[in-house]
């Protein structure tokens, strides 16, 4: 038998070259070079501690609260350790577990699991438990004032692999087109990457809050139109992520009636939606101005645990709605969600318990709003206070995080090191991201990994950073920020 | 602007002719049709109980122990709860924490907890955490006799999305072949036809306890060389699904010598590797092979926590070991992993009590080791019953389950039944497995779902139900069996 002449002998027969080149464009920049140095630099400081100059690394390129110490909400955790290990709520054992756990985190346990019949070691339907999916219809409802229904829920692990899946169904080839914005959070641009489609950006605008401009989207859609590219639907981010933009709900009018007008399906990732820290733009969701409008536009949007003041990225839950779909299509994304088998369980019961929590009048009610508001209030003053800091710094300004876990602020670099970075092949705000890191520890993704208007600079930083160690993570920031500015001071305009 | 002309007014944006059409045609029989009229009967009998021939659907459609009363493994579920609710280890708590669980699940749970510095609702590294793939490898050794690196495993949500995840990976394009077998589990099916790749199939040989035959190899993989397929791969499920065969050591290493040979990467899905059920064809994995032969065969073997003694489907965890496998390969598997962000924390902490369970002299070793024996002498007793019912029927045989979780017996269909399906526009084999359903049930899944010799007709049934139900539920079955075969006789040759 003949051998396959592209793989000749002695080489792999699976290479950077041979592997499937889709794949290989992809770009994920939150967890690229600087998190992946930031980790050896982790290893270093715990192999030979004293060896840099700084005592720990502080990532601030992800939004993963509990890796800085946010504490998980009691009844939620009482409620899955419960579950876990369901022996807790037999008869010999219920007095001793009464001591240990209120009497709501044992009804809900006893409640979810008979969801499942006790097992939540079992696979359940693939769309997701049936009840929970109830559970997260009257959510929205309470939410928007207008009807949903759990066969337009589904659950997924998180809200990445239900974008993934979304925009898997709507790319037919590689001439359709999807709008994203500029900044965006580079799942988009590395799940049509992968999927062979094109991204057709469209630019928030920074002068306005990263507000949407609906002239700038005809501008988008316009030229890719002409240039063959079969738009099929545009991608917002509310709150923005990147960002930490809100819209208000007059903005979000114009982006449906927009997508109505020219025929594209509407994918809302809204997972920050209970990270609002301003009175002026409360989160409206696209599905209640859809709703409210009774216009027809196909909408998918996207929730997550992950963040708001839940936190819990590690669980891997979320859900999607789906709204105006056709029928048909519903049914090929429950094949697709079928293949997966189903989203893990306690992830599952996690959305409930965010959807669901202990009202007025249950045991654990007090605590579970203490604690959220608790995560809040501390969110917002740490927002508030790290972008006055980047305001107060030459060469630098910044929004006012309107909501989600990010800012990201504009750093005007100094031409000479701008040109440095060119001698060196980077992208310049890559190489001040790494010179931060280096000198503080301080992981951030620079703006070139969300996109920006060409000729500006970025990065994106979390305000995660626990509030105690919070004024000491602004200093080391700053004292970066000034050494490296004075040091390229002579080159400057 | 233009409106887009593929698209006319009034119709959906997103339909099912404007779909992506690689998922339109994917097929997942395991979660097909018979399984959803099965929840329309679960439904129906929950309403109106009575109004069906049978008492309850008994799902044997899929590989899903507890859903069928088998219970979790005790200190797997009291780690999880205490690394949940992690208060309970607590100074103010532990005391009344110890009165519920033993010391070495608490041990076990701090020492786990640990390794995510106390927080499992953060994301973890992306490949998974690294202190349990170093605990994975340690396994692999212990079972192999030869070396393992934790930098070859890779965490994940499951074996599924590990398979897509490589199968992804190793297709660059139309003209990619994977070889099958035939019969198979869909998933290879379904992400081949989703990567618009092309499925090369060989046949098992049932005469033979489902052996591969390196003939039959050849064959296939000559035919589609000489249609200009470049074959890439193969995929090998051992012990097998739907087959329940076990492969000998000699035919595995028939099978390297064959991938080496013909520079094919080497899929090995192993996730039944504990569900072993003969003495003659113990389980050898492929690594094994691979290293005794000093092999260069790239190799991708992959496990679950679903399968096995342990059963937790629902918890979604699993790893795969990537063997000779090129460098800048691991580094795009790693970012495609990063696109994921990462395995759920409690999936990837079960992995780490797989292969790491309680050891002699541990508080909880005696249980757990009874609870797995249970277990699996069960399972063994009931494969063992199953297939001897099916061979005390006519127009039935069945090979024993050596190993897995099926057996996937051959039916001789009357020509008179195969005459009705084909006037109905149906397969032969999933009008007798819906007919079954709906006399008894009992849900299994038809062979073509599967793959079979042409003209030949199987079923995949599990053998899960619940040991005190498993007569009745063979009463079942053979009952409506015999009342079929007669039924039809008068057209028996």
């Amino acid at each position: 038998m003949a051998s396959n002449s592209s793989n000749p002998a002695g080489a792999k027969v699976l290479s950077l070259e041979t592997m499937n080149p889709r794949v290989r464009v992809m770009e994920y920049a939150v967890r690229g070079a600087i998190p992946i140095r930031a980790e050896e630099l982790t290893a270093q400081l715990k192999a030979q501690p004293g060896s840099l100059p700084f005592a720990k690394v502080t990532p601030c390129n992800i939004g993963n609260p509990q890796q800085l110490k946010q504490k998980p909400l009691t009844f939620l955790r009482q409620v899955s350790a419960l579950m876990e290990y369901s022996e807790l709520l037999a008869p010999e054992r219920i007095e001793q577990t009464r001591a240990l756990f209120p009497e709501d985190a044992i009804a809900r346990a006893q409640r979810n699991l008979a969801f499942v019949d006790g097992a939540v070691g079992a696979y359940t339907q693939s769309l997701g438990i049936a009840e929970i999916r109830e559970d997260v219809a009257r959510f929205i409802e309470k939410r928007d004032g207008f009807p949903a229904s759990a066969s337009n829920i589904c659950l997924t692990a998180g809200a990445s692999g239900a974008v993934e899946r979304v925009l898997d169904i709507l790319v037919s080839g590689p001439e359709v087109g999807v709008m994203i914005p500029i900044p965006q959070y580079p799942l988009y641009t590395a799940t049509l990457a992968h999927l062979d489609a094109q991204a057709v950006p469209y630019y928030l605008q920074e002068e306005h809050d990263w507000q949407l401009s609906i002239a700038d989207l005809d501008r988008a859609l316009g030229e890719a139109r002409a240039r063959g590219v079969d738009v099929r639907a545009l991608v917002v981010i509310n709150p923005g992520n990147p960002t930490g933009g809100c819209l208000t709900e007059a903005n979000i009018e114009e982006v449906v009636r927009f997508c109505e007008r020219e025929r594209l399906v509407l994918l809302a990732d809204e997972v920050y939606q209970t990270n609002i820290y301003t009175e002026t733009n409360p989160f409206v969701s696209f599905k209640k101005v859809v709703s409210r409008l009774g216009s027809p536009v196909e909408l998918f949007s996207f929730h997550s645990i992950s963040k708001g003041m839940i936190g819990e990225c590690g669980r891997r839950g979320g859900y999607y709605e789906a709204v105006n779909i056709d029928d048909q299509v519903m049914g090929q994304l429950l094949k697709l969600a079928s293949v997966s088998l189903c989203p893990n369980v306690q992830g599952q019961m996690a959305v409930d318990i965010m959807v669901n929590p202990p009202q007025p009048g249950d045991a654990s009610h007090a605590q579970y709003t203490a604690e959220l508001d608790a995560i809040y209030q501390s969110m917002r003053r740490r927002a508030k206070k790290l972008a006055e800091a980047f305001n107060s710094l030459p060469n630098m300004s910044c929004n006012d995080a309107q909501g989600a876990m990010y800012l990201f602020p504009k750093v005007e670099l100094p031409q000479a090191f701008v040109d440095e970075a060119a001698a060196l092949g980077q992208q310049p705000d890559a190489l001040y991201c790494m010179r931060m890191l280096e000198a503080t520890g301080i992981s951030v993704v620079p703006g070139s990994g969300f996109g920006q208007v060409p000729g500006t600079f970025h990065f994106r930083s979390t305000f995660l950073p626990p509030e105690e160690l919070f004024d000491d993570f602004i200093a080391g920031f700053k004292g970066f920020h000034l050494d490296f500015i004075s040091r390229y001071a002579g080159s400057q305009q």
